[in-house]
């Protein structure tokens, strides 16, 4: 194989399937970018089995061929190589040269034969956004996936489209995460659960142009094999597809889980109460789970907390409407929900202190929904 | 006691002074910060014994006093203070109430009296310099000290001043820096031992300005006396004063080290050269001691290394005087000695492949050593 690159689009190549490169693995292959150069493009692609990434250089090709170059090498290299004209030359035990100006590199590929390839996600009747919707509808809910891998369901995120409406949740145990977006022209309707790194993933690599567009495939499987056979999601933008197998089964139904009335409703300025909570986490320790207390009354909000270290106590103003109430929540999950709205003033809602807070706007665009604590 | 500064102040003479806070103590006085509002000026201090600072703050004394406050909870606190004035009120138990708007923090503090004063260094004869130079100087000389505790010389940098004339020196046994910087009107010579920790310290809080100065004390003792008495520098600059006590001894007599004659010498452009070394590491797994390899021909340099992951080879121009030579070193280091220079091009003098490299400029401002290794 022997093909000449830009170095500048090599490296935004080699950055964008890289994401796929799982940190552990026992499968040296895995740990290889694959350049396929054996037909009239040249591709690079990532594979982990659980996420793959390709995308498409711009490039020449003066010899056919294929290879697959471990990327804890190659991205590095990639990345220091002088501005120019970047030549990748095998042969046929996998040696590798990169060469670029007076500079060159030789390191040991293996064959690009052995790398396992995308799984096919055919190009019909695609869900369409722009890349900004998607990157942030992602970053507006990320944050309350769980980690926690014995709780499969939850290391996703519900995407639900229905009647050109898309509805993103994502739920830990301890809180939601509610986005609603309207979509025009989409003529396929979907309730897919996607694995929370794969958006990640995604959220890092799409451009996040309000006018780059990124469609979205779905392998379609019959509703009555949907336990046997693995679905796939594809998401295409730019010359780039990332494609992940999706949670199997049905997410959690959170329509019980909100409550429909409540008894004090508070509108506050965003940007305060947000600095007012992080600074409330300046007295606990990391691991160390010490509430922070709302007292709420009439035009005000006392917050609270206490620790070895010390105590903090803030006044905050506010409009309140309904009765007084003293409630406790984990801070962090108020300052991740915080940071992920945008309007300059919030609306808490509350039934009582044992009953979940929600922070929602009459759009009904955002609704997070937060358990309390003891306090 | 009971002060009021503003936020912005309060946290310059924080940033500053918590700098000598050791990162892992036993006396709990040790991390914290002094309040010292006692007299008509509000002083903070940090002191681990080995290294103090101190800065005044302005600020109005309502109630004279002192306090000791830990640094990890004060710091933090000040920081994410909204902006405004502080108030700082403690009580005789040393309960401190930090107070900014409608935030308020209570957090224990410490007997003020227990904290160790700095040592006095008398106010006489300073050496002055700009803050730039000193700064400077540092820089590019702080990266060949040792950390080796038991090597303690190696773990400081010699200041020499003369006639107006400093030259200051580090070294770790594979490699000397020296630099020299003409000074104007100081009337007094010294030869002095810093801790390189205190330089490093200095050069992160001194704000480095051309017109900015620094004076230096530092405390005389007689000659004969030196092996007894701990002797102190103290850098002072705008409201601020750095304490460190001096090494002990006489440092390393470097001049026989450096070699006078040379058989090869080149001249290469600085950034194209350091790019290279730069890259070679990429091949090269942290803490595997591989050497970079030059192979210095007329007009040409070579450089090559080889590991396990691949290898590497460079050529670049350079202008050769003498015979041609093939040398290896430990790449940090020529990489830590090209950081430090600003010129375009460098000029580097080899005897024979077992004698040290040396970098240095015509006026004599600069000069690094760098012992080669085998290959």
């Amino acid at each position: 194989m022997e093909i000449v690159v830009s170095k500048a689009e090599l490296m935004k190549g080699v950055n964008a399937v890289s994401k796929a490169i799982p940190t552990r693995t026992t499968a040296p292959i895995l740990e290889c970018i694959k350049i396929d150069a054996s037909t009239n493009e040249i591709h690079l692609t990532a594979n982990d089995t659980q996420l793959g990434i390709e995308t498409i250089v711009d490039g020449t090709i003066n010899e056919r061929g294929i290879i697959a170059i471990p990327a804890k090498n190659f991205e590095p290299i990639v990345h220091k190589l002088p501005d120019g004209e970047v030549t990748i030359t095998t042969n046929e035990t996998y040696k590798t040269i990169i060469k670029c100006g007076k500079v060159k590199f030789d390191i040991e590929g293996q064959s690009g034969e052995d790398f396992a390839p995308l799984p096919l996600v055919p190009k019909q009747s695609p869900i369409t956004m722009s890349q900004f919707t998607l990157r942030e509808v992602i970053r507006q809910t990320i944050f309350s996936i769980s980690d926690n891998e014995e709780r499969k369901m939850m290391t996703g995120e519900q995407f639900k489209i229905e009647n050109n409406h898309l509805k993103v949740v994502s739920l830990d145990g301890h809180r939601i995460s509610i986005r609603n977006v309207e979509l025009k022209d989409q003529n396929r309707d979907e309730d897919i659960v996607v694995s929370g790194r794969t958006l990640n993933e995604v959220s890092k690599i799409i451009g996040g142009g309000t006018e780059d567009m990124v469609n979205i495939y779905i392998t379609e499987v019959p509703k009555e094999r949907k336990n046997e056979v693995t679905q796939h999601i594809c998401f295409e933008f730019g010359k780039t597809r990332v494609v992940s197998s999706l949670l199997p089964g049905e997410y959690f139904s959170i329509d019980h889980m909100i409550p429909k009335e409540y008894q004090t409703k508070i509108k506050l300025n965003r940007k305060e109460l947000l600095e007012c909570v992080d600074r409330s986490l300046l007295l606990v320790k990391e691991g160390d789970k010490k509430p922070i207390i709302m007292n709420i009354t009439d035009g005000n909000v006392e917050m609270m907390i206490k620790s070895v270290a010390g105590a903090m106590d803030e006044n905050i103003d506010c409009e309140k409407d309904g009765v007084d109430i003293k409630i406790a929540f984990n801070p962090k999950f108020f300052i991740d929900a915080l940071r992920a709205i945008d309007d300059e003033d919030v609306e808490l809602y509350f039934v009582n202190s044992k009953s979940p807070c929600s922070i929602k706007d009459e759009k009904d665009s955002y609704l997070y929904m937060i358990l309390p604590v003891n306090f």
